[in-house]
């Protein structure tokens, strides 16, 4: 999407052809500020320090990583340690397994000299994918978004609420969430946004809100406390939120958080739907109870950044001094709770079946199996 | 409750034996300030401005504002003025109108020499009579503290949730939601509390892990998004909260995201109390669909305050810039989310009938009536 007028992606080969310049996430939405990866330690660091965060970003990034370490050593060992350094930069994210597994299947029965080309080769088809895969999950949600409003009589905004950052920033380009939003305010739907701040990293207030407002979405945001009362009031048409992992029985791991705004969207009829591409579905897990949650820095609740009145980023404490304090990443909500997933392919249920109707060759490979 | 050893309430007459002294609770926990008021404007101004905070400390205070009020004019021109200034400063407060109409009932047919010394007279009982509520609030939920303690064996520990601060410091003492939790603490049940952080403005965070930490109970801060992943872990034994106003049916008016919390309770079968005093009840009200919202400023989303890393208190935009924000300040959480309402009178169906058959002369009243 575009940033004051220039079309960017949030990954990309550098001018140099083999270097990879990424979006610092970390700077924003403070600063606009370009990194250029050159090792897969820099790439590790980029995922592990969230510089590069949502489950497609950090399945491109690693992607490249793989590239940049067969670069430098295209021997086996040297791939089989890039794989393992990368896979335990994120434990929950099944994308970057994916991509990596992508990647080391296109690499191992090659002979060492034709490594480099053909990663770089698979990592920009994973890419391209990537933005194939969001414009099509933003075509198929469009289509739900024009029947709300619709159902609306077409008066007022179409009132979304959304959790976490889920956009452009989290995907190559278009983003999962957020990609039906950007569809329906190009199409002429007049969209506006409540966007959930959500901490204890603020994605929402930061990035969320950033990339609307670089792209001209009307949005407003809230603390995380204040959807569940907007529901109440009739001021929310539909919720979307991304997804880290989907279980195969349709149970969504997400931002902590988002089973709070699937509950409060179930307790007043408000459709609450999840975009995903079909690398986020992890096929082996029959629920989404057998997801582990990561647990991060206790620090990320108890210090919070911002810019001070000089303009200066600063960080402050924010919890009475010598309390603890724990940080839970994601919540797994129910799939009982979620009116439909819509992916790629397109609409359905979040249910066994409902994915099993959209992905019937992963049918075939379990009946097989 | 006690503060480094030494014991403190939340407001008192200073050693002038006419003046009034109250802790700044804007400037906790990062200082702990003693303010003295000694006009009705700097009572008013400590209510808008949350110096003091929670529903029976804004009554107490109010009560107090009057005081200062009629020793500076004993006309009856003078008190409604001050009825009035009083009660615009918090529009959601029922305490505040409770507290300022008993203020007026002691003084309006009194000789106008008599007035100061009945005004500080019924103030202070105002207060006495808030800490004896809160105590027996106390001793109630104690009761549910320690049926729970035992179903699950006394083992580990007791974890109780709860949101925002109804602590001591929200009252005169003990607090309403916390005094159960200082109760069952000082009686050697092993309690660990969740404390919300509470956006926008940390309560949780700032507020009740002081006056916890302060008092020695085990307490962790998390966000407000991840209860609802705690509770469906069955990490949570029992949630408490307060209220700022509660309807005659049991519907419950506290700060937002409290509907979020007991959503979360019931889909998991959690405990979800509510602790209050009889002066939080509006028995006008049939229902909480009928309690305005207050909307207080954008900034209290955008902005944080802290400590930066040389000690000094700073505040940091944490908001991309250019982003609106709303800020809806409390939320209602209807009846039939709400296990018991805990009052001073003892535990009672969150119902029309229960707060019925605790407060009988109301039911009189209304028959009457």
């Amino acid at each position: 999407m575009k940033v004051d007028g220039t079309p960017y992606r949030t990954i990309w080969l550098a001018d140099d052809g083999w270097s990879v310049e990424i979006i610092d996430q970390t700077r924003l939405p403070f600063a606009f500020v370009i990194k250029r990866l050159t090792t897969l330690e820099e790439a590790a660091h980029a995922i592990r320090s969230m510089q590069v965060r949502g489950a497609p970003l950090i399945g491109a990034t690693a992607a490249y990583g793989i590239c940049l370490a067969v670069r430098d050593d295209p021997s086996d060992d040297a791939l089989d340690r890039a794989y393992d350094t990368l896979l335990a930069t994120r434990p929950t994210a099944v994308n970057l397994r994916w991509a990596l597994d992508a990647m080391r299947d296109r690499l191992r029965n090659r002979p060492h000299d034709e490594r480099v080309g053909a990663a770089y080769e698979q990592a920009s088809a994973i890419c391209e994918d990537d933005v194939a895969t969001c414009a099509a999950i933003g075509d198929h949600g469009l289509a739900l978004f024009r029947d709300r409003w619709r159902a609306k009589g077409e008066q007022g905004k179409l009132e979304v609420l959304t959790h976490c950052n889920a956009g452009w920033l989290a995907t190559v380009d278009w983003g999962t969430a957020l990609a039906p939003i950007y569809k329906a305010h190009d199409a002429g739907i007049p969209v506006h946004v409540w966007v959930d701040e959500t901490r204890p990293r603020n994605q929402g207030a930061a990035l969320t809100a950033w990339e609307l407002g670089r792209h001209g979405v009307d949005h407003t945001v809230i603390v995380d406390n204040a959807g569940g009362h907007l529901m109440r009031q009739g001021r929310v048409d539909l919720c979307i939120v991304g997804t880290d992992r989907t279980a195969a029985n349709g149970d969504v791991c997400n931002k902590i958080g988002t089973y709070l705004k699937a509950l409060a969207a179930f307790d007043n009829g408000v459709p609450f739907y999840v975009g995903l591409p079909h690398s986020t579905i992890d096929w082996t897990l029959g629920s989404g109870d057998d997801i582990p949650i990561e647990e991060r820095d206790a620090e990320e609740v108890t210090a919070m950044t911002g810019t001070a009145g000089d303009g200066a980023v600063e960080t402050v404490s924010i919890v009475a001094p010598g309390s603890p304090a724990a940080n839970f990443a994601f919540d797994v909500t129910p799939a009982r709770l979620v009116t439909a997933l819509i992916t790629e392919r397109g609409v359905c249920a979040a249910s066994a079946e409902g994915l099993r109707g959209l992905y019937p060759e992963r049918a075939e490979a379990e009946a097989g199996g």
